[in-house]
């Protein structure tokens, strides 16, 4: 029920146990795009992991401010966004996101990641946002490339994963850096 | 962060841990107000009781999805909406408010709790709502009859609350009746 | 082992975990008098089932002193007696209960239910006690209409059971009209 | 409330949370007597500590079925009565005691030791009932050795209190023994 | 991974999760000679078995200081090592012990005794030290009487295993006995 | 009482809640060389926190296998070493150190890295073992230098300690790498 309006056409909306179907549709249409880069994007994803997921983020949302939103697109679920890591001691979290095929390629995920990392900076008061990419994701290493984040390292069999070692490109984000770019 | 837009000028908010100092002040503007009603309307209401406020509605919504918003007119927060005593075997609820004197006389509860009611019967699946309120307390009472509950009886010295006993006034509205009126 | 002699005959007695079998015996051959009123009087009630409801009641019994007992009549089990939601801050309970075929019409409810309300008046130092009853159980009715309870309104489709809604009857009686009743 | 009615003037209850106040009054009239014995007899000893010791035993009670009950003589508290160390694997407890100056000399211990040994053989299916007494607390000892126990040992320095050691004189009735016994 | 050299060849190491198949396979080699006293050794033991005695000693030493080790010589498991029903009140424990068959008759098991009682009485600062033998189980009887421990009674009846009922011979050892002993 | 020895004069040991002391003052000691580094390295450091850090990672031990050790050289405690971030997914673990000034220079640390980085291989079958060392820490970053580590990536102002933020150089070394390596 909940949400937080981008533009006319694009929401972030809080993860609604009444829209788990919804959720697993739109996992199941994407599975083929996602099993290569997420552990939970399994074959027999169903609604019952999407309320898992929901519970989970509704939970740490209410214990520690952490969460995972829907991204919304004239009404209809298109992916995904949120941020994990979060250590308030040293004031830095990572982002993470996907998005179906049929939104891909108009700029959504970076128009909703602006958002959230004005939100981590601004109101979360953090310091610094990581964002790590599959080495070979080239589509989801364009996003911070597009934002303007550093890369910093590559991390070498960092993830096991569907039987195989993945490297991760690791990329980062300043809060300094962050406010001198025009945005 | 996360709200639900009623129409040009009101949305109901979840309550959010960055504004504790906004809601405690509201309240606190309202105390004398809110103070012959309220249990939680103590004298030295603080950010820290808004914060408690915050994370247990928070913690509520993501185990059972009950929740509490926060009122905003034009952007300010003006009051409080939520439901309780949540009993999903029996399907029903009830629903409580309070708003700013500032915010009074201009039906914003009764519109919000239209759509609290429309959101109980449809996407909760509930059957029956209802609203307990204190007997002398008429401003309260205007709501539930404004909105074509039914007073199903008079509940004697039901709450003790600031040394003495106070009545209730019990209104209920079923799913049928509500989908019969027109709205 | 643990009981309240009311009289010679009739006593309360905290639920036993050694004489689950009987309880559960009881039930069942009361199962049709029970199952249209009482959601937990399920088809296939057990000795498990009573353990179950032992355990919760002792457990609570501990935690807050609420408690449930049997009504045992010269020896035998008769029937069940208790409270429940116990708001302590409000002072107030609800009292429930139910007798076995075999034992009704000889007025033992009432005489146990003196004896509770008593002990909640002035053992516990409640203000309020309140019965609910199925409009259509006329029995259970009897009994709060015979103690000098005021009938304060009727709550319409308050309880799905049996995959119908029911409607309560709520009667109450305050501590102040209790110690003016002859008793 | 709760109690089990031993003859005309003796019976065990339950402690009752409503009369804290009344033990906390006997074990201060006590004190020099059970101080030298019983660890818990702390020379402040208030209605909080009796409150701590009915919740704790009330919690066992419920979660294991293990209790320590109230001696009443003609309604006045006398002195305390219970089981620990249950044991269901190996089917065994150890029983404890203690009562008030007032009441010694009646025999009225041993005849409540009757009732509980005969509860644990029979209702709780136990093999063997042990008693500890310090080797110097003569009294006690008085206890097993009239019930029929048998010595089994002395364990030296096996409890410290008082800032010095102390020997129990350990006593065993098994339930084959018990059950030929006259009684 | 951890141990403590004893001699040139025998050393005490805490139980190890990676070596939870070489603990099962110690057990069921001795398995005919561990059935009698033994409640733990059932006839299936297996790794599971062993990595849950692991996981629940590893987790009792990080609480309490309560430890089992293993007793490795010259690098094989030969047996086990323990004391249980550690007491920091009363200052006292039990030591508990069993060897494989073919590391028998060396005085293994007494030679680790030795080194765990110093243990408890030094470092742990424990008063009194029991070992509870089967009164049948000559073998293990033997290790409390070459170190100098005390009978102090058999307690009949006192286990229930293997559908019989076993009786304890209870031995001690007190701080001040062991100091003097030449060692 | 338990360690590892890893030649004639280094051990490492389980931190030993009996010698908190020992570890106290070791920090003591170093709390200059310590402070500009170590998070938990505070002013006031005494034998409480020595007792928090013990019962901690013997927790962690007892949870999940993870574990910090002290280091000894000639039974005088040293300095620590441990391994943190353990991910059993991805099958990854970060390797953490320091040493008191007095024992520095020798190659103490590196050796102890050794030991434990085949622990983590070849026991554990780890895949990645990562150090992080604060940029500037000159003395740090010689071990995973010496060791054939290789220099992932600078993370900028990824702690924030003693008001600042501090950067990391990222290091890590493969299964596959670390067999090739002659050691």
């Amino acid at each position: 029920m909940f949400y937080y309006q981008i533009d006319d056409n694009i929401k972030l909306s809080l993860p609604d146990i009444h829209r788990a179907d919804e959720i697993a549709a739109l996992v199941g249409e994407n599975l083929e795009r996602l099993r290569p880069w997420m552990p939970w994007a399994v074959d027999e994803y169903s609604a019952e992991h999407a309320k898992d997921f929901i519970q989970r983020t509704l939970k740490e949302f209410a214990e520690n401010g952490r969460f995972n939103v829907m991204i919304e697109v004239n009404e209809h679920l298109a992916g995904s966004l949120g941020f994990h890591d979060l250590d308030t001691v040293n004031r830095s979290a990572a982002i993470g996101y996907w998005i179906g095929k049929e939104f891909e390629g108009r700029g959504i995920v970076s128009r909703c990641c602006r958002v959230l990392i004005d939100y981590l900076f601004d109101t979360m008061k953090l310091n610094r946002v990581q964002i790590n990419c599959n080495v070979e994701n080239i589509r989801s290493r364009a996003v911070p490339e597009r934002l303007g984040f550093k890369l910093e390292g590559i991390h070498r069999q960092v993830e096991y994963h569907n039987e195989k070692y993945g490297d991760w490109a690791v990329y980062a984000m300043l809060k300094d850096e962050w406010n001198k770019l025009e945005r």
